[in-house]
């Protein structure tokens, strides 16, 4: 409603409440310069928050952005970076209202990213009872691949090890598929960021519930498996624990009729914790897991 | 309405539209942990966004804080920051709504805040007419004071010059006054954040107007008086050239009757540029000014 420009700008919120989500991200923890172009960098930083939004059943209507940059950094890595904002947001439904620029030694990225909830409650972490489904809409598993292949150096050189590649450098949240579980009446829901196994088990807790998955319910997808046979790990590992796809993961209540983009991978019962395999993954990490 | 711990935070916004400010701040360039105590920096982080705010003219509602942090920077300090964030928006009338905390090698802070218009139009930099008056409510040169005198490693020893570098330390911007002008029918506002001549430039810029300030119309602060005094400056150049006292700088129709809190320093004419003195400060500084 207003951009870029005055003190502040200008956001609609139909709903009279705003969701709002804020990240930070830090050149060589979160992104690296020469792992990614500025237009993916671009792209993953809005989708993360984007994603946030999202999870709570809300649609995104905006992002905000602090930028600190080196005084040296090409003016073409921030016209990437820009474009990168933009075009996520558009796949997103949502637009880049403002932002601040500062000199900074490090790259850095402040992205606040608000949502309008069309009248329906939040989707929080804490609506997870008994009975009921678990399921997930989006990727799980391609941004952990294609990490591992770069952070092997692996060579990339098919098409699939390329989309797991492809796959770190920019997540593709399924944005829509939360406002769709919040009508289908999604209990809980959040965006897988640190592993699917890491993040229900933040809807365990705050729902005070256990969570068990069924190991054969999960679609392996073709670059994981690739990736997975290139370096010699255990693909479900990476789908399981894998985060940064920004998948969505939900509870719905049992007998709800899931659209194809929903696969139920679990339920829910009395308990505490997340069970695959009947065990609970410890500190002994995945491989002494199975 | 629903605060940190879940992927998102939802905020009361029931204009139906949202303003929203986002800055980062970052160590060693907006401040110093050896100049400033954690608790001042929280202070100043959110007084820099929440008077964004209110310089549209809303009511600041809440901040969301992204924080980088060293692993070794002690939980005393993070507690500091924390209450400083706390009581500034406190006094704003505003609240903590969420965060995102990750590692960095320095402190970044990424503060976005949120605010309602109560049903008016927002106050842009761009509504100032020929014939208006323009006004300031809020301290000028107290924060430059401050900097300056630490800068220089200048004795602080009378009451005056410490309340200099506490102003430095801890801005304290008008809050209320953003609604106030807003109300009274301020045809432009902005918060002073790098000093007035600088910062109305940017209203003379938006507007396609002349703003023409009278120096006999400030009153200088007895810290500023005292800091300039030390420092062997003008105290009318700290007063008009200072920033980070986010004070309020507004045009109102002629005729209009002030509160007290607002003082009339200048009007606003045809031509371009600010004008004291009847000339435009140039790159000669404020030395070849006047």
């Amino acid at each position: 409603m207003l951009g870029p420009g005055d003190d502040a700008a200008m956001v609609g919120a139909p709903d009279g409440r705003v969701v709002v989500s804020t990240d930070l991200l830090i050149e060589g923890r979160h992104f690296r310069r020469d792992w990614s172009s500025a237009y993916d960098v671009g792209r993953k930083a809005a989708a993360q928050n984007l994603a946030d939004v999202a999870a709570m059943g809300a649609r995104p209507t905006s992002i905000v952005v602090g930028l600190g940059m080196p005084a040296d950094l090409p003016v073409a890595w921030l016209d990437g970076l820009t474009d990168g904002f933009r075009d996520e947001c558009a796949g997103a439904g949502a637009s880049v209202a403002g932002g601040d620029v500062t000199r900074c030694d490090l790259v850095v990225l402040g992205v606040t990213a608000l949502g309008d909830l069309g009248g329906r409650p939040p989707v929080t972490r804490a609506g997870a009872a008994p009975g009921q489904v678990v399921a997930v809409a989006g990727r799980l598993g391609h941004a952990a691949a294609g990490w591992a292949l770069l952070d092997a150096g692996a060579p990339v050189d098919s098409r699939a090890l390329q989309e797991a590649v492809a796959a770190h450098r920019r997540p593709c949240p399924p944005y829509a598929e939360g406002v769709r579980a919040a009508e289908l009446g999604a209990s809980a829901m959040l965006d897988v960021s640190d592993g699917l196994l890491q993040d229900l088990g933040h809807v365990a807790k705050a729902s005070g519930v256990r969570i068990e998955l069924d190991p054969q319910a999960f679609t392996v997808g073709e670059p994981v498996a690739a990736a997975a046979k290139e370096l010699g790990v255990d693909p479900l590992e990476l789908v399981l624990t894998g985060g940064e796809d920004h998948a969505l993961a939900a509870v719905f209540p049992s007998g709800v009729r899931l659209p194809a983009s929903w696969q139920v991978v679990g339920r829910v019962v009395e308990g505490e914790g997340v069970l695959v395999y009947g065990r609970e993954l410890g500190h002994g990490g995945w491989d002494h897991f199975r």
